[in-house]
């Protein structure tokens, strides 16, 4: 991939910013290292990235434009187009061809996590060949195809794994902020990115969900033999559920296949029922009981426990609120729990090391 | 596919027949529907199946041969060759490519089950095409890609899928002795097959370890969609295990795509360690947690329950012997047991269908 901040993005992510599949826009919003131009939506032009983000200095200008051109008339305009949204079953809309066109018309890089791989359509493969422009589909899975050794972690490895209740809401952003925290701890940590979205942010990985299932197993156990190499702890991005009807079979490849020491269990509080699951009513499951459930299928495989949760409390508006759900959360399930995202990943790091024998921070 | 019976096999073994990873072979010997010729295994050559698989008229005289010539040499000699291992990983042995060139070579068609693709392979491919050989890869997934939509069962109708305490050890067999069970008690029911060996003998399916791992449920769903339609006794061939580091994910993704109202769990009295899986001493785990384990994973999404146990018995060559396992077993697990590769399917299934809530047989 190319270095941290050699690319000028303008994100698309037209008409969905402020919906749930923008969960890819926001994370390269807030997490990536290069810096984003704008954001194509043209229902929000006009207005700020911040007004939906909060006060960050990394994104809080950045502007919605109408239209690509709108995009291209910047001072300094962004020379890749990352399509923005990571909708169930990865189709492209209809309605962003055109601009995905145009993009490579004007000799941009197009950057895709969707599993319709942009680089395989002839019009678009086409385009860019007649520009110059890069097409890079994130998602399209590597070469090796190789199942699960039963590699066993280095003497002195920690690998952490986020899990959750459901699906977008945060085991990425979490597993972010704990290598974060971990690092200003003076930790040598690594990020192990399993989607696009955290391959956008950290440079490598691979997008386990794409991955032929008999080799899931097998590349998240090279992908942690690769971050052993490069640190101590690894902080592994969860994906799906364990109870999602669609997603768990891959949740249950990295747990399987990451063997994590440790699972820290995503939550956000007020979210009843299944995001992007429209068949039927599906509640989510009540913590205690799915703690166990996770901690049952680790140890089919390797010991592992939940040691903390990572609650998401984006759904009350007030911090002292937030707090008091925290340490009710806390309470109920007897481990560690805080809001990394909202308040800093660095008590939760400190202990999620408490519960695993190391030196509190 | 072609018609059941219209192709007449020679099965590829070679050096592997008597070994653990010819399951494949053993499988279109016992259960497949059209005749085999021949099965090219030169370190037994001379020698006949019903050697190693018993009396059965359908394969017994099946003579082993040491070379592609020595099959094409037959009064009705082949006119398809049957890549017969399942190895882990599915590649293919390097020694065999030659006698797959050769195969093309004389025109014949060539079917795998393997990862690797022979279509994808510029040499097999030109040879193919030059002689109109027909390479058939019956792992390469369908172009459809969808995940699941929760999708529940049509009224009436009984979902049974096969799990079982390892790889390798009858899953499909046992789906396959049941279906025929039901179907002899006058019962409307469906094989779903779920990988190579499943597919050659019953003309569809998926192999479902190749599909990549977002769509294994929404495939899996389709699969039993599609079985609803033609019968009312449903059962899904089982994959791996949901305690085995390598395949667990494929496990799962049968057990939430299928949501089988009910499980058969298969396992091998006497096999203490996984077979296929040199990388630690990896025990089997005992029956009655196993059990309860399945039952939790399977209950994340949708109600199920272990009703009955298939037992392999193979280990014990003596049938009073195999008869006093499956009592002692049924005793310590408190539910049905029978070894309906052994023994037939039809207290098994007469078993099933009682603790399912029908009339017995």
């Amino acid at each position: 991939m190319t270095e941290p901040g050699a690319r000028r993005l303008v994100i698309l992510a037209e008409g969905e910013f402020a919906g749930e599949t923008s969960k890819t826009a926001r994370g390269v919003l807030r997490y990536g290292p290069d810096p984003v131009r704008a954001v194509i939506d043209s229902t929000l032009a006009g207005r700020r990235v911040g007004e939906f983000m909060g006060d960050d200095p990394r994104y809080r200008d950045v502007p919605f434009v109408g239209s690509l051109d709108d995009a291209l008339a910047l001072a300094e305009p962004p020379d890749t187009l990352l399509v923005g949204i990571a909708p169930a079953g990865g189709k492209l809309p209809a309605s962003w061809r055109g601009i995905v066109s145009q993009a490579l018309r004007c000799g941009l890089d197009v950057v895709s996590g969707l599993h319709l791989f942009l680089a395989d359509d002839p019009e678009f493969a086409a385009l860019a060949g007649a520009s110059g422009g890069r097409l890079v589909d994130l998602r399209r899975p590597p070469e090796r195809m190789e199942i699960s050794s039963g590699r066993r972690h280095l003497p002195g490895k920690q690998v952490i794994l986020t899990v959750g209740t459901d699906c977008a809401l945060g085991k990425m952003s979490v597993a972010l902020e704990l290598t974060d925290a971990a690092r200003r701890q003076g930790v040598q940590s690594v990020f192990v990115p399993t989607g696009q979205t955290g391959m956008m942010i950290a440079g490598w990985g691979v997008t386990i969900d794409r991955v032929a299932a008999d080799f899931v197993q097998g590349t998240v156990e090279w992908l942690v033999e690769q971050a052993e190499a490069r640190g101590d702890w690894i902080f592994v991005e969860g994906q799906g559920s364990l109870d999602h009807p669609a997603y768990s079979s891959v949740t249950v490849g990295l747990i399987h296949g990451a063997t994590p020491q440790a699972m820290v269990m995503v939550h956000q509080p007020g979210r009843l029922y299944r995001s992007h699951w429209p068949a039927y009513e599906d509640p989510l499951k009540p913590l205690p009981a799915f703690i166990r459930a996770h901690e049952t299928v680790a140890n089919l495989v390797a010991p592992s426990k939940v040691v903390a949760i990572a609650l998401n409390t984006s759904l009350y508006a007030d911090d002292s609120e937030a707090r008091e759900i925290i340490a009710a959360v806390s309470d109920e399930v007897g481990l560690p729990a805080a809001d990394p995202f909202r308040f800093g990943g660095d008590d939760l790091f400190a202990a999620i090391r408490q519960q695993l024998g190391g030196q509190p921070a």
